[in-house]
This record gives C-alpha cells, structure tokens and sequence, in this order.
C-alpha cells in the first residue's frame, strides 16, 4: 500500500483556514490505499512572537523527513517586513533548493478578470527560485546617515540557470501549443541579460518543436494586459517572476485562484506548495477566504507526487464550482471547501 | 525677449515622424517673443552603424549647451540588445543627472484601455534615474562556461534616494488628493529597501499633509489593473519604476499617448523628454505612428522650462482631440499633428 507523508503549516490569518480545506479535498481525493499522513507545523508569526524563531535547523531536519509540504500563508502586521519573507519562506526556498518556482494562470469559464473582453488566459510562469536578487547578497554601510550606500547583488549562475531554462523547455514541449517566452531585461542587465538569453538560445536547439521568443519585463507587463493569450510558458528570474505572477494572477481572476509550487524536480528535498496569497489578517478568521487557491495547489502537489489522475479530478472540480457561482451568494470557506471535496470523491 | 534653444534627437524609426509633430506643435503654442532655435542630432542606430559611435564626449558638450532636449525614439533590430541603450539612453540620463525620471499616466476621455469598466486614472509615477539595478556595476566570471557567473549591483545612496523621494513629495503636495506612495520590495531587498524605507518616512514628517502609503511592486502590479484610482503619485527605484510606467502606459491607453521626462531639477544639466515608446521598425516611414506622446513630451518639457500655460493649451488640444477620435478614420501621423497644431495655436 501507497503512503503520502505531508508537512503542514497552516502559518497565519488565513492560511489556517484555508489549509483545513486543502486537507479536506485532498483526503476526498486520494486512493482508498493511499494511506495519509500528516503533521502540522507551528511555523510563522505566532512562533516567532512567542519564541523568536523562524525556522530552525531541527525544523529543516524534520521538514525533510516528510513527502511534500502544504503551506497556507505566513505573515502578520506585527512582524517587521523581512523577518519571516527571509527567516522562513526564503529561507525554506533556499535550503530545499526549489529552483522551479510554478505559478499557472489560467482564467476559467465564469471568473471575473480586471480585463475586458473575457481573454484566453492559459499560461504557465516558471520562475527561477534559488538565485538573481533573492540571494540576500549585498549590504548597507554608513547606515542611518546621509552618506549611506546600500546594495543588491544579483547572483546569476550558469547551473542555476540552465536547470530552470531546461525545465520550462521541458513543460512547454508537453503542451499543446510547445511556445515558450523567456523574459528578462538583457538590453540594461546585460550581464545577466546575456548569461540569460545565451543559456536560452543554447537549451532552444535541443527543443526544435518549441516557439520561442524573448520579451523584456516592461513590455511583458504590457502583453501581459493587451495580449494574455500569446502566452503558453514563460521561463524568468526570481525577481521578474515575482512581478509578473502577482500581474498574471491579477488578470487571470485574482489572488484568491493563484496556486504555485516551490519545487525541487531532483526529489532531493520535498517541494512545497501553497496559495499565491497572503495571510490577510483583515479577514482571517471570519469564514470569509477562498480556499480555491490552496485547493489548486493541492493539485499542483499530486501532480509533483505522480497522481496526475487526481490533480486532474482537483482542477475539474474546482473549474466546476467557479463556473456555477455567478449570480450565488457568498459561500464561507469550509462550505466551499465541502463542495469541492464532494464534486471530488464523486 | 526669451529664448528657447533645444536640441533635437529624432533617432530612429517612427522617432523621426514623431519628432517633426512635436516640433509643430512646439512652434505654433510658443509665444511670439520667444524665438525658438533648434538643432537636430543624429544620434542613434544610423549613426552607430555608419561610424561605430553612441555618444561621445563632444557630444555630451554640444548637448550641454541647450535648454533641453527633444528624443523621438532610439534603436534598431540591427544593434546588438544593449548598445544603444547602454551606449546613448543612459549613458545621457546618467552623464546629465537626471535623477528624475517623470511619468504622467492618465485616461482620457474616448481613449481605450484593456481593462473593464473605464476606471478613472491619473497618476504621475516619479522613477528614480541614476542609480539601482541601472548603474552596470556587476560582472562576469567565466564567461560561456558551465563555470558562468553573472552579478548585477544595484547600488543605492542616501543621496540619490532622498532628492528623489522628496521631489515625489513636493510634487504630492502640489496636487489636489497629495497622495504618495513608495513602491519597492523592502521584504526581500531588505538593504536597498530599508533605505528607502526610511528615507521615505523621514520625508514625510516634512510634509504632513501628503498621505503616504507603502506597498510591494509585485502588488503595485495587482492594483494598477483592479484599482489604478488609488493612485496619485508614486516612487520608486529605477528598475521597478521601468517595469510599472510600462503597465501604467498600457491601462492607461497605451504607450501611443505616453509622455516621459528626464529631469535634471537643478539645472546643471539640460533635461530630456521623450515619448515611452520605442522606434516601432515595423510601422515606419508610412505616416501610421501616433504623435501624441510626443507632443505631450513637449507639454512636459515646457512645464519643465517654465512656460505652464503654453504647456496647459497642449494638454487640453491632446485631450479635445482624443476625445473626437472614436469612431473616425484613422489620420496620419501629420494629420494629427496638424490638428494638434491648429488646436494649440487656436
Ligand atoms: C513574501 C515574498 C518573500 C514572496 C516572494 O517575493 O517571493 C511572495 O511575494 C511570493 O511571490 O511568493
Ligand atoms: C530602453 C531602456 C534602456 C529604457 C529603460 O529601461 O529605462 C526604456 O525601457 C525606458 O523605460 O525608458
């Protein structure tokens, strides 16, 4: 018999929520043999204001352990900006090597878009996770005074980037329409830019039946508005991503669908998956988030793990529900969260 | 009696039909007791790929002698990515100091936008323009090896962010809703972003009738396409300002009516406006480009200058001839600049 051993850390605001209704579907979902096992995690504000940790080398050790890990959202107005960004979740990112950053935008059938005109929004961002301006490098002299100089080093590496370039060439391939955009800003960081774009045109010629084409960032945000369809995978830098995904998610029906993975395609250590969200303490607690974004990256994860059969079954209940709310009443969280592990395990 | 004497750069491709449209309008809306002396350069790809050169030293002397600077658009697909822009646009921005880099974004009447519901923008972002990720510290090692390490340095000073963050203020100010808000990723760029951070807080205490608020880039994307009313003005870094002027252009009607200007506020040094938009290869020399970010560029340069209510009677004639657009043929680049023309003269 099968087993599936998850790391869960609901995290805070409303990730708890909506981590409660990720297991629920997820349960629904899994094999009757599949045997799940669980174990939550403290991790995020209420652990650091109580103990002053973020995450531990114990808690990477026990982390290990595990099949994949389940995050909701982390963060509360308390914390300074940057303690648990970099005490935890990059942290995590870094020490568990997840240099394939997944974020799909797909807007579905009766999901309201910032656009008009109701586009075909149906691609995939492969953002690199382990390196470019993310790495922490850098620093600060003369802080605090008028003659402060603060810096931010962007580290690119061949191997960091060819893992990732050849990842998206691989995704882009398994689809329909085999287009891959690579988005950078080689004409201004042309050190980058060129170590990008040349690895880029390299890791092409293996893939002779894939498009494509090389975008800057600025103009990508312009696409991104005027044109969504032309896309079918992108393939950019930590930072660019960041960017980008929070715009993709925006017109591809918000925030509240946006599912991404944290993943280490080597199986070394175990990826992790979680809502593009936050942890909006202005709602938390009262019933009121989607757990939509969760339950697709629940799917995002059963995919990773090789139940493609599953994650399948997830995204057609999900595009199911959401196509059926126009015109409903608001449901609160856990009600959404039944109606998908039912549409599921039927 | 006045003088205006401007140095003229149509560049490349559609930059020379706009410029000429520009230049129109310029002449019809200045006073009569200003003799307006022009001299064009013939900077850009032309030149480079005649002699090899971006911009030399007695170049940047010969600039430095007028009032200001009039850019069309620089850049063929026959330069190598970089050349011209390292070579020529920001060699210029970074030899004059202009350390402001404006950009209005406002919807105007009849103008299309791709996002629903016709929401009401007007905003003026102010990017940062000397320093950042655009300075070109950084490197190679390794070059075209699987061994390739490639660095970008963004470099921040307590100089160069404070006159900027404080021009935004003075200009939130001077506005009717005196909203400003810092944009940056301080979660994950902690050393350049604590700088900012509280340089901009510091500046406030200056101006307490500026409302101030921070928010991170990748969200700043998410509200400039489901809430671009709440913003009035905005600063930001050089690279995140590059990446949201574009996506504040494409809301708010494309990069056909987007008006830039980098400003040297002192003085020392002439400043230089430019419409957002490329040289358009494709489109050139058939009379199809819309001048009207070039005229407003122009707008923007004789503000800069002094002349407000010459800049006033441009910005009305652009906003009464957009406004009768819909639904009429198409006009030349010179028919519209004939218009505008008539309109500011008139
Ligand atoms: C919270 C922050 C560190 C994170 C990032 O910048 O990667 C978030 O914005 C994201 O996109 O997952
Ligand atoms: C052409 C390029 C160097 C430039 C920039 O990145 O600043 C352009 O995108 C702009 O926004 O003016």
């Amino acid at each position: 018999s099968r087993s599936l051993n998850l790391a869960v850390i609901p995290g805070d605001g409303i990730g708890q929520e909506v981590v409660a209704e990720g297991l629920k579907v997820l349960s629904a979902v899994l094999p009757q043999d599949v045997k799940l096992e669980t174990r939550e995690y403290d991790f995020g504000a209420r652990r650091y204001h109580a103990t002053g940790e973020t995450l531990t080398d114990a808690d990477l050790d026990a982390l290990k352990k595990h099949d994949a890990i389940l995050l909701g959202a982390i963060g509360d107005p308390g914390v300074p900006s940057g303690v648990l960004e970099r005490g935890f979740l990059l942290k995590l990112r870094f020490a568990f090597d997840h240099h394939v950053n997944l974020r799909p935008s797909k807007l579905l059938p009766g999901v309201a878009t910032p656009l008009a005109g109701q586009p075909e929004i149906d691609f995939v961002v492969v953002r690199e996770g382990t390196e470019g301006p993310y790495t922490g490098n850098g620093g600060t002299i003369r802080k605090g005074t008028e003659h402060e100089v603060a810096t931010e080093v962007s580290v690119n590496t061949a191997f960091g980037v060819e893992r990732v370039v050849r990842d998206a060439f691989a995704r882009a391939q398994a689809r329909p329409r085999k287009k891959l955009a690579l988005i950078h800003k080689n004409n201004v960081l042309t050190f980058a830019g060129h170590l990008w774009t040349n690895i880029f045109n390299k890791v092409a010629e293996e893939f002779p039946e894939v498009t494509t084409e090389y975008m800057h960032v600025d103009a990508a945000t312009i696409y991104l508005v005027t044109q969504p369809e032309r896309f079918d995978v992108i393939v950019t830098d930590n930072l660019f991503g960041d960017i980008i995904t929070d715009l993709a998610a925006a017109v591809s029906g918000g925030i509240g669908v946006a599912a991404s993975g944290n993943i280490n395609p080597s199986g070394a250590f175990p990826s992790m998956f979680e809502p593009v969200h936050g942890s909006a303490p202005d709602i938390a607690g009262q019933g009121k988030a989607d757990p939509t974004a969760t339950v697709l990256s629940v799917a995002l994860l059963l995919r990773h793990l090789g139940y493609d059969a599953e994650a399948a079954r997830i995204d057609e209940a999900v595009s199911a529900d959401l196509a059926e709310r126009t015109g409903k009443p608001a449901r609160s969280t856990s009600e959404i969260g039944d109606a998908l592990a039912v549409r599921v395990a039927g």
